[in-house]
Order: C-alpha cells, then structure tokens, then sequence
C-alpha cells in the first residue's frame, strides 16, 4: 500500500524532530513540512489537524493527524514495528515510558529555566537542573544509549538534549552540565557520531546563532 | 503462576483509584496499600519503590515498582491483554492516548484551579475549566463511555472528574459542570452505575467531608 506520512513540524526546535529522528530510525519516508512558528504563521493545515493545541509536531498518516510527540512515537511504535524503538518486556517499555515522561515533565523545563536564568539566579537553577539529570546519568551507567546498545524511545525523546545542550552552552556561555555528568557527556558523543541521528540533528553553528538571536529572548 | 500485585495508594486522592479500576476491570486480584498522606507519613516501601516522585500510585508486581498511573495502565494492559483497556487499532489508541494525557496536562490543574478559587477570581476559573471540558464534551457525544460501550483508559483517567465533581460541587457550594455538559453529566452518572467502577468509587458524603475538612486547604 501507498502511505501518505507527513510530518508538520519546525527544525528550529526540538520536539518535532524525535519525530523525523523515529521514522528515520524505522526507515519510514515522510514529507516534511515546515511550520514558520518564528513568525507566528501557523498553517491553516496544522490548525485543522491540531485543533486543541495548535503546536508541532503533528504526523499525518494516510489523512489521519496524530499530536503530541510522545503520542505519536507509541503511534509509530504500533505502526511500523520492526526497528523497534520500545523495549519488548512490559517493565522495561514501563521503565521507557517513565523516563520519556520524566524528560518532559522535569528535566525539559527545569533546563529552559537554567538557559533563560539571569546571573543572579544561575547557581540555583544549575543546581536545580543538575538534580534533575542525576537520575538520567545514573540510567546511563555501563550503558551506550538509555535504549542499549541500541536508541530507544528515552533516547529519542532526550533529542532535546542531544541536539541542544552544547549549543546552548555555546550561546549562553556557561555549562548545563558539569563534571558529574560523564555519561550523559558521553551520550551527547555517541549521537552525534550516529548514523541516522546525525542526519536529523541542527548544525551546531547555525543553531548557536539562532539561540542567541531569537530563543533566549522567547522560550525555545 | 502465582502473581504477587500490590498497589501502594491513597483512597482519599485519585490517583491511585485508576490503578484499582484498571486491575478490577480486568479481574486482577491485587492487594493495597494505604499510605497515610494525609499526615505525609510515607511508608520507607514507597519511598523505595518510587524515589524520583515518592508519590502513590505505585505497583508492584512481583516485586517489580511501577509509578506514574498512566504509565502503570499500560503496564496493566500490556501484562494482561484480556478485557482491554486501550483500543486495538493504533490510530484509536493513540487518540485515546492523546486524550488521556490531556486530561492531566490541561483540565485536572483548571479544575483543582476552579475548585480552589476564591469568590473574586471564580467565574474566569470557570469559564477556563469549561474551555478544557469542552473537547471532552464533543468526544462523549453520541457515546456511554469515552471507550465506546465499554470503559476504556480515558473512562478510568477521567476518575479524577466521575469521582470527585459531584462531591466538590457539593462540598464548594458552586457547580463545576453548567448546562452545556450535558454528555459529561451522563457519563458522570454511567460511571456511579457502573458495576466494577462503583466498587471503587468513594462514597459522597464521607468525601464531601473529607474535601471540606481537608483537601481545600492543601492542594486536593
């Protein structure tokens, strides 16, 4: 069967391209089509496809829209399942889930705090920021990816990251991450020398520009 | 085999009621475990169980911990795929996903938002809390459950609203729900008729006393 796989997404932030990152990895072709969120100028499509949000990314299979990147990974899990990017075992896929989920709802915003800080307030919300990514070194321990030798779903979800921390700390000129953190040090290497996900991670440069330009004066 | 399921769990929260629906509905006998939050006297087991969170529900299965309650249901459905809890087809599910999600990301703060108001702010919460019921309104229509005929995963999420809006309204003295939700009032009411959910369900006035006396003070 023909499909039809869409990606309504914007390569200037992150969560869209765990998207591009999970097909790829599946070897899933897909058009892209790129959202000018930097301007406010929301498709009329992505509208109609995401309504109660009106964000990216939206995966439109055959006609039907999906939201939510975390939603659309478990879609494209049920989907298309060889390349499996969740663990077979029921604990550990619950063990996956939790940390995905931990990612979004603890580290993700606790690191826009520390790259937004203001000089006084920077010592407090590293110091925050780094509690929040000790349990994720710790996963990390005698391991190449959260997912095993080979990326899973926590992996794919911590684009956000991969892609970003060195240059956001590039742009703000102060580290995210300190000496405690060689795991998490050493996976920022392992994906940017990966195969697949290199073709979907920002050129650095381009990026630190961006970040200095636009992001930090709004929430990247 | 001889399964050993505990729920760690606080009957006066909701939370953790998901996890027992979950597991009634699908026949799984289990043994809880009441932590006294009410005097946050948490048990060193939970604390060990789920270090990140310390926070009910967590399962345990075979010695296993699971927390995050949408996490630990599909955990739940994973392990034991009689009496389904999630749709079959991956479109659905990922619609029921979505959903499920939203419920906790968008109405449960408006509604703790709404319930907790004071006299001044209390039509705009409302009026916000009705924005977030809307969607779900439109979802029930033409529906007995949001799973369809049968419960399904958004059914048992939604415990948070089946459980407790009758009883906050009673207890705050204001309705949460006008007449614009007439599809989630019959629900409401499915719900308390249902044969497994009513074995969960708290009994109303003891919670009206309970919100009363407790839960407005703090965070419910």
């Amino acid at each position: 069967m023909a499909e039809e796989v869409q990606v309504f997404g914007y390569r200037s932030g992150s969560f869209s391209r765990r998207i591009e990152l999970a097909l790829k990895l599946k070897g899933v072709d897909y058009e892209h089509i790129e959202e000018d969120l930097l301007n406010n100028n929301k498709s009329d499509l992505l509208l109609k496809y995401n309504p109660i949000y009106k964000k990216v990314p939206v995966l439109v299979h055959n006609g039907n829209p999906i939201s939510e990147s975390v939603v659309i990974l478990e879609y494209i899990e049920d989907t298309w399942k060889h390349n499996p990017i969740f663990p077979e075992q029921p604990y550990d896929r619950a063990q996956a889930r939790f940390w995905a989920k931990y990612i979004d709802d603890m580290v993700v915003p606790a690191m826009q705090k520390a790259s937004l800080s203001k000089e006084e307030e920077r010592e407090k919300a590293i110091e925050e920021l780094h509690k929040k990514f000790e349990p994720l070194e710790n996963e990390l321990k005698n391991k190449k990816f959260f997912g095993g030798d080979e990326m899973g779903v926590v992996d794919i979800v911590g684009f956000v990251f991969a892609g970003w921390i060195p240059a956001i700390e590039e742009a703000v000129g102060f580290k995210l991450l300190n000496h405690k953190f060689p795991n998490l040090r050493k996976w920022i290497d392992e994906y940017a020398n990966h195969t697949v996900a290199k073709q979907v991670l920002p050129e650095k440069d381009a990026l630190v520009i961006f970040i200095k330009n636009v992001s930090l004066k709004r929430k990247y």
